[in-house]
């Protein structure tokens, strides 16, 4: 029997909630597969009715009154995503009262008025999912609270906010200044106009009150965390620092002592050797130490529209699941609906396409470089980095290190067997294969 | 009104079910608090009733017969920690069978026979979760599964079998033959005798089935995966391979291509630059790329007794949560029950504990770094760097940078005011935090 499909209501449609409504569409089989269910956003709330969108709006009542979308009947789920703390907490609220769960990506919000909304929420039975609140698409809300349930948080570091590390990544790398670093953020988009909240702590804060929360099971307190932004990091410090083996990170820590729970975001030196210190740029991580599973790490896009959506979509799909509350409502096994797995074909290792390296032992003579690049070009295979190793004494064998750019591998293993069979080629090639992540 | 508990069956008492026991009494406060409600071992099968094990079994009922616990009615969950693919099956189904739901570890039998138990699962209307079938403690299968359930999976790519990735680790850095490397991990407990299972990609292509299946929607594809293992690799292609700007990882990788999937385990050269190349000795990581999160990394523990029991328990908590199927048993919104939230104090800066780095302008006369540490070592703060910039002209201010070890707070700001109240020191004095995780 087939469930009829989720209707959702949108409160805001910029950039993150029009990267909703173009993940919905674009993966909107794989999602129903999961979900069980289709899921449609037929109301949409926007302050500007005649801005153009950048995503396909047919099919999606619109409005500048966000309250309709809030009392609509059909919409089960809300996604609030206008940000603030004021209109959004009034609709969130409304949005609970009328009996809507509730999906949400606003960070400031949940950290200075979580602890009214979740009680609100608890009493009417409904849900406020917020896992693109912190790190973006990174599921760390969901690795907290439930992948790592079992065990006692003693602490947790983060670098989670990504226009503050882009700008300590510049003055790091390029020997920018912080002036100049944040002007380039600006430029790019990373940082806004008016940059105080990211580059003061504040965001930062706002994330480290709802891990902290989650980790620790305190209320929300973003009014007393220690905070410290990295505007007045000069190049010196950054340069200092790394001279005695460290990278300057801006961290949210919260962590257990004797005392209490420290809450503290602040530009921080961290050993060059540690992997947070290898988290460049615009990206997010949160690193976790739980008593029995010890330190884990999370890593990824803290923000923009792709990775927010994720988030939020991902929560949306937990919402429909907990809706349709019957055995077909739980997480499938296989992350998809039994009956939704596919056939799709494992390829033979022929078809595999990725990169190669091949040592292979030849004779020291003139012409066989030329040969050995000469097949490889036959067979489409360009080269990436290329090693000869000379022999040590006249008259034996030389070494050729070949690592190739990705080709099908097909054609890889047709090109060396062609060179092993050449005269000058020795028993014994070596042969691995060579990863790029594309990130 | 409070829940009664729930009664848990153990079959398997070694490291990993010892660590159960020992984690559910060590953080019985904590996790009822997450949970909602009591959870207690009742009943344990093992194989040899006189054998002295690691953990606390008053309160447990003993048997040499499994079967007793699988039929045991008081029984609401099993958790399957005897590991293979045959008695494992038989049990697990049987538990199925008579109404239990299931907590497995086993990604032998996961990957061989999960199709045929989710089947029964289903069939059944019963759970089975397997959490630390992949990478350990890391909440692997949960992020892919809910927290990137919006996206289409491009590709995976895993170091999945930490005695593989030990292995490899100390043949990079000690220059150690890959014989010397694992005789070394079988010395420390991490390679078995018989290190078939982890040398030659078995155990990585158990996981990578199981990982594959969830991100793709595919079958458990096991038997089809081209498996390469790393005893055939000499010292000599990691030398090559790092001259050339890579490190050899054994990795597990799903990917996407337009004929199919792609399942394979091999060595493989990945670039140093890559947060991969960077997981050392029996660590695990997995990197997902998700069309619209784009890559994530999560990263941890891939084995051990605390590792492990912290994911089987996860996944019971999860169990005892849909078991109590009315709105207090979806994981709530802060973590923790919310009558169970505490008011753990937050710490004042002065109690924070942590390493500090200052650097402070002086003139450039004798005495003044023996002042500056004297007062250190009087307010108990000791050094764990110290740079000296002498002037470029005479007669101009010099600079010292120091990085203390950890300490209280309090003391230092105490002993960097009766340091900036000495004649020899200007004004500005910079003041940052320094980071140390101990993993």
């Amino acid at each position: 029997m087939e469930l009829e499909p989720i209707k959702v209501g949108l409160l805001g449609l910029g950039t993150v909630g029009a990267g909703c409504v173009n993940l919905l569409k674009d993966n909107a089989e794989e999602i129903e597969r999961r979900a069980g269910r289709k899921i449609q956003i037929t109301h949409a709330a926007v302050r500007d009715l005649s801005k153009e969108r950048p995503c396909d709006t047919s099919g999606i009542r619109m409005t500048a009154n966000p309250m309709e979308v809030v009392e609509d009947p059909e919409v089960k789920v809300v996604l609030e995503l206008i940000g603030g703390d004021e209109e959004a907490f009034d609709l969130v609220m409304a949005a609970i009262d009328s009996g809507k769960h509730v999906v949400t990506a606003n960070k400031h919000l949940i950290a200075l008025r979580g602890n009214e909304i979740f009680a609100a929420a608890d009493e009417k039975d409904r849900v406020v999912h917020f896992e693109a609140a912190v790190a973006g698409g990174i599921p760390i809300i969901r690795a907290i609270r439930e992948g790592l349930a079992a065990n006692t948080i003693e602490w947790l570091a983060g670098i989670i906010n990504g226009t503050g590390n882009y700008i300590l990544t510049q003055m790091s790398n390029e020997g920018e200044t912080f002036a100049d670093a944040l002007a380039e953020a600006q430029r790019l988009g990373y940082a806004e106009a008016d940059p105080t909240f990211d580059v003061e702590g504040i965001d930062a804060a706002h994330k480290l009150a709802i891990l902290a929360s989650i980790a620790f099971g305190i209320p929300l307190s973003f009014d007393k965390i220690s905070t410290d932004g990295i505007s007045k990091i000069a190049d010196e410090e950054i340069q200092f620092a790394e001279e005695m083996g460290y990278r300057i990170k801006h961290l949210g820590i919260a962590r257990r002592n004797d005392r209490g729970v420290e809450l503290r975001v602040h530009p921080t030196l961290v050993s060059d050797q540690a992997l947070l210190a290898s988290v460049e740029g615009e990206k997010n991580a949160v690193m976790v130490y739980g008593d029995a599973v010890g330190p884990t790490v999370y890593y990824g896009a803290g923000a923009g529209a792709g990775p927010t959506a994720s988030a939020v979509i991902a929560d949306l799909i937990d919402i429909v699941r907990i809706v349709s509350a019957d055995a077909s409502g739980r997480v499938p096994h296989l992350a998809f609906q039994p009956d939704q797995l596919s056939e799709s074909p494992i390829v033979d290792s022929d078809d595999f396409f990725c990169g190669h390296y091949f040592r292979i032992q030849v004779a020291d003579e003139p012409g066989v470089m030329a040969r050995i690049t000469g097949l490889l070009a036959q067979f489409g295979v360009s080269i990436e980095h290329i090693l000869q190793k000379d022999p040590e004494n006249a008259g034996d064998d030389a070494l050729v290190i070949i690592v190739t750019k990705p080709v099908r591998e097909g054609l890889l293993m047709q090109a060396l067997e062609h060179i092993q069979q050449e005269a000058f080629a020795r028993e014994g090639t070596v042969h691995l294969r060579v990863a790029q992540f594309d990130d």
